[in-house]
């Protein structure tokens, strides 16, 4: 049999992702469980995304010379129409851009893949904040580059604190540093940097000739630090930026894969296009419904006000909580909680414990999902004891969902004292479950 | 400004897609351009696509736990309904597959990324025969890994002649060679292997230990040497094999963005899973969308049907030209013509020529684009004179536009003995345009 290579070999599967068939069987076995471990948001869709779909046509504009009735290839960077769409979307957030500032993609994660491709070789180096959304590492490791972490602690609310001096000693001890990657507001923090720490950022990337990857897929969804400070924002830095942006957060369209990736810098744009060329198009499909839902203005103001809903909701619950401490999201929909230590002062195991409330615990029959967090961080053990809550269930819900998941956290403590051995671990090897 | 990555800057722009403003332009003059150098094809989407995304609706297997009206992530590896059905199309093909082996993925264009990240580290290498599907060379590079060539020829009609020497020429001669790339019924040439030729690359992988990544995209489309010897057929090289595949030709559904790895080797699917995590899930409308057309069963073989005619047509009209070859299509639906030689012996340089039919030939203010072929072999100078003609328009108009096309070649060369320069090149620097 011939061998996998090495880097695919070494590609993490995800921690979020991977507790799937314990929640299914969670769910067959009868017991409710609260999604809280994936950032996917159960608000409505926009009813413009699916107007477009039921109307299906090609404009005069999108044509390309094809008929009516086939669904062809949209030009590499995306459809005009949706280019020239978005700029108007952007200059609504002081960001003032050409179409040929943009090229559409699939999904956020396809833009981080071309921004990490044309700032490193294979070998270089991207800085970013730990934690981080757990594909940076799994996607920067599959392509063959390195991932280097500035450590933000849960005691300072995971803000950039020190960063040019810690930025300035990675970069004394190590070679082919070419990026920093940053994300504000966060997954998995909830953190949003401000015009300090966004400047400490921008003086960093100018004076060590740096590109900054800018993932701003939360930009709207801020609570009391608007307006949202962009990394295309600062005058000098045209060319050192590279925004990552989606669809999938603020028009709640996960599913329909609608990215981009943003700069003024034309050597970037020109690469970028030709990667681009390379996988030939992203759907047609979805750039009509991702131009529809352009045309609602309401829709993302709604999304932000139920996100500070829960949020408040979710603060509330779980600050009532005993030896354990937690992030106080000032953005997106996360929250980042610490599970403290055992009796014996071990720290609790998060990938134990997220197993544990899937098989072993409920309260009246119901349970929560969560996030282990060692993948979140390059330095694993730093994350060992936490977990990334989602705000992804109406208030009521969520309310309820904090309590079920403290009491979870009691009761696992409780149940650990009598079973030392690692209950995930077992399962995992019992069910054959990749971990 | 801090300098792209040596790899991003490698990547050729697309010779199919750099042409575009040429075309562009043309069409502003009033010229009708024949669209002969891209493989979108004309034909209508079948209507179970259409029907599928005006009813869009959540089925209970495939909503996962969310509400009806949120356009959710799908699984990463695809919705499990669809790899259901996917087991039944192949099935028809003799290909017997469980849901597992499957991965949808965004296009058959991420399948090869994935397989080709599967098979080789960077620096390591694939061999394919040349000349290949244009994404084959780009995609791999990106990547920085190394493709290699297996030399085919127009006066063989572009079949595996020798298959097993030449490739254990490279094996002696190269270092760390991890698979072998093969693609038909095959784009550029219109060739199809036979069982002879498919079992010479078979036993290759078996013997020296080597994945086979088989693109099969065009496997329908077939004329006079079915059934279609697939990859997949060969018993004791289950662990060698990743299929890759996509609905864009077979369904007309180039904008869709369908596509999926397959493989019976779970180290391989594993990984492939992994990969897949990482960029979450493939769009759930078209995964929705690519299901319905599944139930349509004569679809395929009308298509397979018009291309046949195609073929004839312009196999009849382009076998009149003088001082011209071209390749004698079994399948898909392309076919490379080698231009010839200029009065002074020099070869025609088909670069030149495609700018040519656009800025300055028309027949009756007709003209054809074409795809030049140079970019399809890693030795360059071999496609030089060559240009590859895809049959995207109807028989009729396909008549014309070659007819058209072969008076365009006469002209050429005739407005070539007053225009030594290169107008193309001269054409780009005026325009600005990317060569």
């Amino acid at each position: 049999m011939p061998e996998i290579s090495l880097s695919a070999k070494s590609v993490p599967p995800s921690s979020i992702r991977k507790f799937m068939p314990f929640i299914d069987l969670a769910r067959k076995s009868g017991k409710k469980v609260y999604p809280l471990h994936i950032g996917q948001p159960d608000l409505k869709s926009p009813q413009e995304y699916f107007d477009a779909l039921r109307h299906y046509e090609w404009k005069e504009d999108l044509k390309e010379g094809f008929t009516e009735s086939t669904v062809a290839y949209a030009k590499s960077g995306g459809l005009d129409a949706y280019r020239t769409a978005l700029t108007e979307y952007y200059a609504l957030y002081d960001i003032i851009l050409k179409p040929d500032n943009i090229i559409i993609t699939m999904g956020g994660s396809e833009a981080l893949e071309m921004a990490f491709k044309i700032v490193a070789d294979p070998g270089e180096k991207i800085v970013t904040p730990e934690p981080f959304f757990l594909a940076y590492f799994s996607r920067v490791q599959s392509e063959s580059r390195k991932l280097l972490p500035i450590t933000t602690s849960i005691d300072d609310n995971f803000q950039l604190k020190d960063f040019k001096p810690k930025l300035e000693d990675i970069i004394r001890k190590e070679k082919g540093v070419k990026a920093i990657l940053i994300n504000s507001p966060n997954n998995p923090t909830g953190a949003v940097y401000d015009l300090e720490q966004m400047k400490a950022v921008a003086d960093c990337a100018k004076e060590h000739n740096l590109f900054v990857i800018s993932d701003e897929v939360y930009r709207e969804i801020c609570f009391g630090c608007e307006p949202h400070i962009s990394a295309m924002h600062f005058p000098g830095l045209e060319d050192n930026v590279i925004m990552v942006d989606s669809d999938s957060k603020r028009y709640n369209l996960c599913g329909a894969r609608l990215g981009r990736i943003v700069s003024k810098n034309p050597k970037v744009m020109n690469a970028a296009m030709k990667l681009a060329q390379i996988r030939l198009s992203v759907s047609t499909t979805e750039q009509l419904g991702g131009m529809a839902v352009l045309g609602n203005k309401h829709y993302i103001q709604s999304v932000k006000e139920e996100y500070l809903k829960r949020r408040n909701v979710a603060r509330e619950v779980i600050s009532g909580g005993e030896g354990i401490k937690f992030s106080r999201p000032d953005g997106a929909f996360y929250m980042m909680v610490d599970l403290g230590n055992h009796l014996n002062g071990e720290k609790v195991d998060a990938e134990e414990f997220a197993w544990y409330m899937l098989q072993e615990f409920d309260k009246d029959g119901k349970t929560t999902s969560s996030a282990p967090a060692g993948e979140f961080y390059v330095n694993k053990k730093l994350g060992k004891s936490q977990v990334r809550l989602a705000f992804v269930i109406n208030e009521d819900a969520l309310r309820d969902a904090c309590s079920v998941f403290l009491e979870g956290i009691y009761s696992f403590k409780e149940w650990k004292k009598a079973h030392p051995e690692n209950g995930y671990i077992k399962a995992c090897d019992a069910l054959e479950i990749l971990r």
